[in-house]
């Protein structure tokens, strides 16, 4: 068997404790005897970051971000320095680095930064003198010699931009649930971990509102076409491989569920039917950092017409009152909200190649007497925003309808 | 007045909390408020360096030094970090850095590296800037770009060193005691704090058992002649200076006593009266990493004398253990060892130029029915050797002696 390259990553709870660190510990050194090559990045222990942050806000409500990054990285060069001993203990050579240390170059945008390069010098000679070598997530320098960090999920970036940067043979991404299911398990008992998935199907998950890994370590490993292999820190199961194409045997239409309640709907009425009008809300929404999701527009019969949209139930107060402002001043009628809603989509990239799925969706709700209030389609995703009671077993009916609760792993 | 330039080092208990964080940032903003310039250095906030040092001892009971250097400077990033944030707070420009990003450039040993080099660009930069410079103390960079650390009480030393470097006014460590005294407080009650000491004497107490400061900073600040200003975070009071030569009208001829339990006496006795066999007893117990401190060797009569010593009471076992080898080896008697003795010192610059102060010592422990064990004196210090139980009666006998409880600030 030809030797490996493998990039690991281990989260906040798999570095939650003492013993928690020596069984990474023993995990890591189980590839290293088998003489593949390891590095390591690793999250800060538990809950240090929140921690940390907690701290400084009773000192200053507002950091600042440079200082928030300063204070927010010692987590991550903490539980790398304890993983290093650990391995040492073990019998095993190893060190540790932190991001800005082995050269993690990032832009200069403190607490969000995005990584530019890597430099795999120092990584390279260290693996090549039979090291394993632990990284510090999370964390990098700036091109102006500052320690940045990048945003939540930063250290399962820090992974995959590695295991891009060295030319691995996976990244593998460990962390406390054992893959990705076809829907929450919390909620669909009978859900069924994915073997394989592809980035566009989990970027699409995520962004419908799954809670699965970060989507911008997925767009890195998309770009680079760099498989992505989650599984569990706590258990030898086998996990799910996120990769350019799943192999033809997986090859069913729908690969997952997904259910989010975060978002309200929003509706313009009586907006005059004029074109460019949309263009108008659309703009000045966007230009006050409103994300909007899904955009309805009923079929007009008068002059006038409805425009319904969803945005994160956060940002629902600040979208009122601007759009209040717009309609005003485009002579629209009232503004309408409902907090009461969800949305459930059903993703894979076979639906692109195969029709009816978007009919089987809203025939199996009809049949439920499930009422869908908006609809939305992507090349491989269907979106129906529908009343809040209904969501969980909106999200029941479509994962039973597809076969999803059937597949064979 | 002329603007200054002002080092100032906050200790772990003067950032010990969020509280005390806001403090020292207030009394960091007093000195920018009327002009100086201020550079900081901080220590980690109260015990985290000791938890941080417990943590990795449950991982691996002997850590590798390298990423020992890795988790403990994490603590001073912190601190300084959130005093950052407090200064931000009360509306004054402050920024932080760690030891390795400002260019604290030291040796490669790790846990107790030397300071080679001090880059003073960036911190020139900031200070032009009209910022307030923080920086973590205890750690820099080694020549092969790893991080290390100064050993206890390095944060003093980075101060002081920063002061030299930055060619500062004045080097200000600021601590949990508001000053230097003539004597422990704890034991002798009408202690009084003196205004100045000199480097010499501060380090001679240090020797002879004064817990003062730690005495790598104070040689630094006697090597490039800076004047380091010691006194309390917790209240306004003048502390004491240390420098060069003390002000004229402080010369007394002694400046401070102090005592210590920690050492034990050895004796070999019957030792050969021949030239090179005390030189032969010396040499191997130095060999062995045993710190002598005390040497009597009684005038000899005989063919034979004795030689007595006095080790740190942790090294006993192991001096007794070697003593008594060399014995064998060159034909001497039994070794005798006595752990119930007490050292105590008297110390001063002004001892140099006045005669009688020895005498002065042995008259007044005599009066007062004090056996001598041992004398041995430097050109600064006289130190006896006394029966433990009658330390701290010496102690004070002295320090009414030579005046100290009367000696106006």
């Amino acid at each position: 068997m030809r030797k490996k390259l493998i990039v690991q990553k281990y989260g906040g709870t798999s570095v939650g404790n003492v013993e928690r660190i020596e069984a990474v510990a023993q995990r890591i050194i189980s590839y290293a005897k088998r003489g593949d090559k390891v590095v390591v990045v690793v999250s800060a222990m538990g809950d240090t970051t929140d921690e940390l942050i907690e701290l400084s806000r009773k000192i200053n409500p507002r950091p600042e971000e440079r200082e928030m990054d300063m204070l927010i990285s010692t987590g991550e060069q903490i539980s790398s320095a304890l993983l290093a001993m650990a391995i040492h203990k073990k019998g095993f050579e190893a060190i540790s680095f932190t991001g800005p240390q082995v050269g993690i170059i990032t832009d200069t945008y403190h607490t969000k930064a995005k990584i530019l390069k890597i430099e795999t010098r120092r990584i390279k000679h260290e693996l090549e003198d039979g090291k394993i070598v632990i990284i510090a997530g999370f964390q990098g320098i700036s091109t102006k010699s500052e320690i940045t960090t990048l945003g939540r999920g930063g250290s399962d970036l820090s992974a995959v931009a590695l295991a891009v940067s060295l030319h691995a043979d996976r990244c593998e991404i460990y962390t406390d649930v054992d893959g990705i299911y076809t829907a929450d398990p919390r909620i669909i008992t009978n859900a069924k971990k994915l073997k394989y998935i592809t980035f566009d199907e989990i970027l699409e998950l995520a962004a419908r509102g799954a809670q699965v890994m970060h989507t911008r370590a997925v767009e890195v490993g998309k770009k680079f076409n760099m498989p992505i292999y989650v599984r569990s820190s706590f258990s030898q199961k086998e996990g799910t491989i996120i990769m350019d194409k799943t192999p033809l045997i997986e090859q069913s239409m729908v690969r997952g569920v997904a259910l989010t309640e975060n978002e309200a709907k929003v509706t313009v009425c009586d907006v005059p039917d004029k074109p460019g009008i949309a263009a108008q809300i659309f703009t000045k929404l966007a230009s006050q950092n409103i994300n909007i999701d899904m955009i309805v527009q009923n079929v007009s019969h008068k002059k006038m017409t409805d425009i319904s949209f969803t945005v994160p139930k956060d940002s629902l107060a600040k979208a009122i009152k601007i759009s209040n402002r717009i309609a005003t001043s485009i002579g629209a009628g009232s503004i309408v909200s409902d907090e009461s809603v969800a949305k459930v989509s059903v993703v894979g990239v076979g639906m692109k190649s195969q029709s009816g799925v978007a009919a089987r969706c809203f025939s199996a709700l009809a049949k439920n007497k499930i009422n869908i209030e908006m609809i939305s389609t992507s090349e491989i995703s269907i979106s129906c925003v529908v009343a809040k009671s209904t969501g969980k077993e909106a999200l029941k009916v479509l994962h039973k309808e597809f076969g999803l609760d059937k597949m064979k792993e």
